[in-house]
């Protein structure tokens, strides 16, 4: 079960996500002037982190925002970029927070969880409710495939509808619940389901509050580093044992700016991997 | 301003959406058995059902989860039709219902008002608040672009979240008043904004509601045959004048299947528009 492998992995190497949101000025300066195809830029760039990164770590997340802003050349470098993280057999994270219903989900199910832009894991957005999120179980069952669910994000905006109110609990808590209950049918050895969720670093008194009513659900924590998550919080959420991957883009994938322009900015790349190592089990 | 001149071609033509929601299995046979590539054979459909519609309806809408089904081939074909409905001077709206927040909304952005996808409004989700919004400003001002925000989905399950109680009132109610506030700086001769609201005709009593308290927002309007709404529910929401546009996908792009399956199909497209026209008038 692909979250028993993700788990597997968090123990094994640490639970870093590696996000690769690639944006064309990340990269150092000999590819952004070599005569490649964008395509080929933004694949190679992508290709030297995971090879550089790959042993220590649990994940990568791909966010497909950035590609889809280079447009098709773009969508061909995310398709290649997935690819090959799963032909080395590690666990990729499609970063789409899609949200929709019937018919429509079923073609996202189809185009995330098969064909050129499989991945293991989706993230998805829970505002239509279930029916945004049955249509892919059948993916999920059949193919080892899972989701991560917003529930509260690491944004400071997401106090306008998150925090709101229900019933003398916040929406984020009922959001919580129902992730929770959607995903029960298919908890795993490591004793998470399939039905993860997205809760921010950024607000650490609220994610244990509903790690409390989510004992089954495995984490997809953004907000480390440069949004101003900290490796102290991780301690705490993690102090009865590993529940979640932590990602980190911007703090890893620019971590040679200022510093290398060349090919060996991956050293850069690796040593930020290895400090937030450190950062995440000395606290 | 885009929102103005949609409003007017409702006036003009009709407040219909034809939603190019196109998947293989609606093409006609004559177009599943001839020798072209995935991506001619979608963009040839959809070129034929732009071609013999534009007369008669305000605009036409793309679900992208559809054409992502595809991989590569139909984001080229997404690429095609949005491009061929703009040079052709309609509107055409991106139903991506994307939602996230900083250099990533920035990215779908970019992503969605320029380069490959440019389409002129994309729907958006507004679960992570107004951090998922405020990105897309700066197009919107520059380059005459808008957003149709959800608010009350037509699906069953749109219960689960969207209508969960805060202080008396529903969830969408909520949504509804921030996309009424942070639409309101830029309301057009046409009285209505560059925020508007997507609210489902399935709810017709609900959509009365909504209506009462964001009386500058114009209005996408899922939700009408296939799925159950009315056009008895439209006379109603319309009373006072048109406030938005009523999308019909399956309805209209698979009107000749049984029918005719040879290039002659379209003249059963536009038989559903003119009967959908009728029925809006005439409920």
């Amino acid at each position: 079960m692909i979250i028993d492998k993700l788990y597997k992995e968090c123990i094994e190497k640490s639970p870093i996500c590696v996000g690769l949101d690639t944006k064309i000025e990340y990269l150092p300066e000999y590819l952004i002037k070599s005569g490649m195809s964008i395509e080929e830029k933004i694949f190679t760039f992508n290709k030297m982190i995971i090879d550089n990164t790959i042993d220590l770590i649990a994940c990568f997340k791909v966010q497909i925002a950035f590609y889809e802003a280079l447009g098709i050349e773009g969508l061909k470098a995310y398709s290649k970029t997935v690819k090959y993280i799963r032909e080395k057999g590690k666990i990729v994270i499609g970063d789409i927070k899609r949200g929709d219903i019937s018919s429509t989900a079923e073609a996202y199910a189809d185009a995330h969880f098969s064909g050129d832009f499989e991945v293991d894991i989706i993230t998805v957005n829970p505002y239509m409710g279930y029916d945004s999120i049955s249509p892919y179980e059948k993916y999920m069952e059949n193919d080892d495939k899972a989701l991560f669910m917003l529930i509260h994000t690491s944004n400071k905006s997401s106090k306008d509808f998150q925090e709101l109110k229900v019933d003398g609990e916040k929406l984020y808590m009922k959001v919580a619940e129902k992730c929770s209950k959607w995903g029960e049918d298919s908890i795993g050895e490591s004793g998470f389901n399939k039905i993860g969720g997205v809760v921010g670093l950024t607000f650490p008194e609220e994610f244990l509050e509903i790690k409390k009513k989510t004992p089954n659900t495995f984490f997809l924590i953004p907000g480390y580093g440069v949004q101003g998550g900290k490796g102290e919080s991780i301690k705490e959420i993690f102090k009865d044992g590993i529940c979640g991957v932590i990602n980190s883009s911007r703090g890893i994938i620019t971590a040679h700016k200022g510093k290398s322009e060349d090919e060996n900015f991956v050293k850069y790349t690796r040593e930020s991997v290895l400090s937030m190592k450190e950062d995440l089990i000395v606290g």
